[in-house]
Order: structure tokens, then sequence, then C-alpha cells
């Protein structure tokens, strides 16, 4: 292919360079997963805090082939913070709102087979229920097998800013708040962590769990 | 094997390194995915235009082991341009069909499980309808998921001319021009882009696409 | 990922250098195969008799990249051998009833995708039966097709004590003892052999089987 | 793992270093496509003619990780040609009956879960019907897609004699010549090339094949 992974390294990135590096082997790894084909999916590290930074992927680069410049500095209301940069993710506002909890670092968005046929078969109920397996224990705050955990499934739009108004509104519901992550239907699964380790594993456990509610279903 | 990937490198072919090394990338990735198994696949990009001259997999090559004399120059009817060069794919001529669009610049052919698989269980309605999925974004020219793509499957032959002639007269179609590519029953897919990049993307939004379909048959 | 997998090397670890980085590799291998994502499974070794010393993974470490300080020295009850090493894995008792066999060295749990499936579906009848297939030959002391394995399926629980004490009996069962492995429900399995050659060799026959049988449920 | 794969390399076998080293790619190419899991698998290269020798992967070993040590070369009765050789495979008499065929190269054997799966839903029909594939241009002889290629079904057993006087005779049967290859039920495919490159193709073919017949068949 001729793009190369190793173009100029913009100056303003130059101090997440490790930030950098680890996102574009998340990239590597979700690429070769089959959960990053194309130019799919984005993933941000929150840099900074007061005010917020958050380093995400720029719009229309092949996940399995980042360079260092595909990444681009925006604020917490997913404005570009510097310059000619290139454009951010069309979904960047979807990182700001999870961004908006303090206690998150790293927001994983991922384009998986399982995640696009489950959000379409559960549209109708309106999110997934992954109960009962020893896998859940890989969540963040889960001590137990013995929990149910409620993947939303929220519609499809164009309109970011109208499903980062919806996702924000379950993230902070006092009854039932969205706390690990959510799927748009025939589109993907949303995650965070503390750090990107934490995000990754997270993509990894959803991953799985779908994986075994689609070959349960295709088991009868 | 006993097959060594760095053979002599023809001399008219040396002014092509990038494309080739490209093309052989293409080969050893799709063969790892299993999209283009033994010998099977052929990939091309249009290296020269007035008059148009294409670089296409030399035929019978195993596709994960390129070397960089596995290739031919041909002209826009499929002839060989140089002599003494390796014969190019049984399918050169829907190469330089698709090569007709002046603003192709590679195509790309394999042999995929799921497109094999759903051409022959969608053949009786003459294509496969892939509508409503983000993935969709990925075509060139789709910016949105509430897009209907229309992939048309057309009955294998082994006399190229005949389907040649049936795929341009579809690319030129005044109603429903076919666009991103098509498939040929229990073959594989063909699809192209405006550089080796754009085709590589699309084959993989297409790989993805096929397999929700199939995956969602197989849930209920 | 920010994770290094060459930390400082424990000095009490640096005498079994060789059987960490044995179990690294499976983790790697393991990770691949999508057996162990995130932070699930656990492997040990059992490094030393009269007294058993059993070196096991630290508990919450990714398996795909495991560092040389990874790991937990235990005895034969799974209490730590040397202060401030990390917690062993929660389920260590269940590595030291596998290793109260004299002629067990080396215990691998994994969380795959096949197992998982399949131990929900098969609970109620308490196991799988595995049954005429050559690739049996590959558990230890099984020499023909005409085998009929029956792998147990324990209810899981956090209560690992107890799961303990159920596995222990099942191997001392003077009618069926359990001799190549068991599976907890939606959980992973368990299996074990003479050396990590071994063991490693049985948990990937053991897949190989659930997958032809969740392969074979899926076909009608 | 404790195995190493660079023993030492014993005198008699270093005449066949190519080829060895070729059989040791397919082992390690084989084991992560899941076609050669544990010591499963076995693989072969005539290297004379006149008498025939046979070089034979030696029984027992991970065809993931061979040394040039694992092998063995035997003679067309399958009895070794050399002392103190490890043990060939149980199965190098199958081997021998392909290599009667003096246009016959390379022999290999894998134990897939398609082809063991498949083999037993339609052991009562005694083999497996493909056709109308493109992808079966791929086996040698084979000019178009309109070809019905039909790879019977042996019965499983431990005595190979009796197994390989069966394929004996269905080779060189009069009416319907066995020519590409053959399944044993719940165990795995046999198949053949003039070189290693032709059956390495083969086995691809069939295997990309079946899939495509199991997941036609999980479809509905």
């Amino acid at each position: 292919m001729s793009i190369s992974t190793e173009s100029d390294f913009p100056a303003h990135l130059q101090p997440y360079a490790e930030q950098i590096d680890g996102l574009r082997e998340v990239g590597r790894v979700f690429w070769e997963r089959g959960w990053s084909v194309g130019t799919s999916s984005n993933y941000s590290v929150v840099v900074d805090r007061n005010p917020t930074k958050i380093l995400v992927t720029a719009s229309g680069k092949h996940k399995g082939r980042l360079s260092r410049a595909d990444f681009v500095l925006v604020d917490s209301h997913g404005e570009p913070i510097q310059a000619e940069q290139p454009k951010s993710s069309a979904e960047t506002l979807l990182h700001c709102v999870a961004a908006e909890d303090s206690s998150v670092g790293a927001i994983l968005h991922t384009h998986s087979v399982w995640s696009t046929v489950l959000s379409d078969r559960f549209s109708a109920q309106g999110g997934i229920l992954l109960e009962g397996y020893e896998m859940l224990k890989g969540l963040s705050g889960v001590t137990t097998h013995e929990h149910a955990e409620w993947l939303p499934i929220f519609e499809n739009t164009q309109h970011i800013p109208d499903l980062a108004a919806k996702v924000k509104a379950a993230m902070q519901s006092p009854e039932q708040p969205l706390t690990h992550g959510y799927i748009i239907r025939k589109h993907g699964i949303y995650t965070w962590g503390q750090d990107l380790d934490e995000a990754f594993r997270q993509i990894e456990i959803l991953e799985f769990l779908l994986e075994c509610v689609a070959r349960t279903g295709a088991l009868s």
C-alpha cells in the first residue's frame, strides 16, 4: 500500500508520543481482529484536564496503518485546539460526552460484525442483556459472574449532536446509568476506561460476550 | 515452500516497483484473511492513461507469495504490451472493463467464502441488498448509513468476453449504474477505486457487510 | 499500550525463567486464538515437589502481554511462598487441586467462546460427550478414536474452595475419575498435563473438539 | 514452550534440507489456520524414485513447531530406510499408497474442523459433492467451474493397512478413480500433488470448499 506509517510527526503532537503510539497499536490489533476495517472506528485518550484536552483519531484514516500525524487535539466540545489539524472524526462529540466523566481516560469505538449484527437483531428490545458470564468480571467494578449487564442500543444517525445528547442523558440517568458502554444500531460499540489498557480490555470483553450471544443464537 | 518471493525483477516492470509491492502486500493480507487462497484472485493497477496501461497479476500465481516477476503489463484490451511476459490472468478483460472508467486506478478481485456462499443463496434475486449499515460510508461517495447498496450477481462463466460485455452494460446502465462492485456467482467479488488504497478499503467494507448478512442469516 | 512486557525480573523468580517464558508464550498464543482475552485465564507450572511449589500467573494481568514479573510462587494450599508477591489468581486453588496428582506438571485454564457457549447449552446434562473423533488421540492415554470422553460441567461460583472440593472429589472418583479436564459453566476450561507441552496440546485438542460439537449444532 | 525448533539435524536428513524446511513451513501455516492442532496431521514428500524414498513427519510431533529432526525416511512400504530414526507417523502407509502414483510428489493430511464435521454429516452418502464453484479450478486438471468433484468419505479405523487397501482400490477404480483426495470420517483430509506447492494449494482449495458447504448449511 502506498500509505506510509511514518510520515512527519507534527510538533504539537510530540508531547503525546506515548499515547499516540498506544492508539496506533490499538488500531493495528483491532484491524487484525476485524473490529476496525477500512477507515471505520475512532479512538481517543484524554491527555489533560482543566481544561480538558482530548487526543482523537483524525477522520478517514485506515486504522490498521495509523501514522503519528493521524491525530487531532480537541477541547471538551470537540473543537480543534490547534490550527491546521486534519479534520477530527465525525463522531468526536461522542468521545467528548464520555470524557465528561472525570474518571474516563480513554474511549474506544469499534465496528465489529457481532455488534453490528446483534444491534439489529435486538433493536426492538432496546439493548442486549449479558448475564451470568464469568467474563463480565473483566468490566471495571464487576466482581462476580452474577451480574446482569445491560448494553443499550441507540438508533444510528448522522446527526451526532442528537445522539450525543441521548448518550449523555443515559450516562447521567439516576435509575440505570450507562456505565461500561453502548451500541449504535448497525454501527458499532463505544466503551471507555480510566486509561487505554482498561478501555482495550473492555472492548475485548464486550466483543467476547457478544460473540457468545451470537454463537448461542446460531446453535438451535 | 519452494517458491521464492524474490526472483528476478524484469526490467520492463522496474518503473512500477511501488505499485507492484503494493499489490504483493494486498496479496499477502488477503491470503491471510482467507480471501485469496491458492492461486485464486487477481489484482491490477492502472499505471498509465493515453493510452491505458494496466499492471495485472500473472495467471496461476499463489497470491500470498507473489514475487516481483508475477505481473504483466497489458493494454486496454487486455493484450500484452511487452513480449515474453507470463500469461496474464484469464479474467484480465474484467479488469479492462472496470478501467474504462477513467476515475478507476485499481481493481481487486477476491474469492471469499462469504461472497461465494451468498452469491449462490441470493442468485435468484440477482443481487444482494446492503442497507442501513454505518459501514456503507466506507464506499466511495456514500455519506450516510441511510443508503441501499445493490451488489449485483452475475452468473459465472469461463467465457470472459461475454461476462465482460454484461459488466460493461451494467456499469453504463442509465438507470442503475453499477458503481462499487459486483459478485460472480460461486466465484467472488470485483471492486475498484481511484487508487489501490481505496480499492483495498472497499474490499474490506464489502467483505464485512457480506459477513453481516451471512451471520444474520445464521442466527434464526 | 502502556504496559511493558519486560519490567523488572524479581530475584526469587529468576530460577524459573524457562517456565515463565513458556507460560508467557502460552499467553501470547492463547490471546491470539481468542481463548484468553482481557485479563481472563490463568496458567501454572509445578516447579518443585516435596514440598510442592507452583508457579502461577498473578491476578488481573493481560495474558497477551505477560511480563516476567507477572507470576507468583505458591505452596500446595495456594498460599504465597515468598513475601511481597503480587496477588495470585483468585482461582489458584483449582490449580492446587489438579497438582495434587503427582503426575501433573502444568495446568492451563482458558476462557474460550466455544467452552462458554457449550457449557451453558449442555449444563442440564452435566457434561459434554466427545466421542468417535480421531483428534481424541491427542489426549494423554487415548490410543483410538473409539473413545468416549466425558467433559464434566461444574456450576460457576465465586467461592473457589467449594468448587475446588467438588473438582477434587471428581478427580478421585472411583467409578469415573476426571482425567483430562473439565468445564466451568459460562466460564471456561481447565486441563493439565505432565508438562507444559502436554497441557498446551490438550487445550488445543479440547478446543478443537468443542468447536466441532458447536459447528455440528449450527448445521441443522 | 520448552520444545526447541532447531535441535540437531541428523546427517541422513541433511540432503533434504529444502524439502524439510518446506514441510516445516507447511506445518507452521496449517497450525495457524487451525488445520493441524496438537500433534495431529502428517505430511510427506517423495524425495526419490527407483526405488521410492519418502520423507515423512515423525509421529507425535507438534506441527506448528517442527524441528529439522522431526522427519523419517521410509521406503514404498512405509518401512524405515535408516536405522535409529524416530517412529514415523502411524498413517505412513496412506502416504505410501498415494505415492504409488508416480506423478505424486507430496502428500498432505490435515485435521480441520470443517472436514471433521462434514465427514460425519455426509457419511451416510459416502462422500461430499463439490460442484459449480470457480475455486474448483485450483484442483489440478480442472479447467472449468462446471465440474463435480466427489470427495469420498472412508470410515475411520486404527487398522491403517485396511484403510490403505481401500484407498488403493479407490485410486485405481476404473469408473471413478479417486484423483484429488479423500476424507476419513471424523478425522481429516488427505490430498496430494506433483510437488509440495500443488499439494499445499489443493488443501487450501478443499478447505475453502468444505467451509462453503458448511456455511451454506448453517444459513437456513
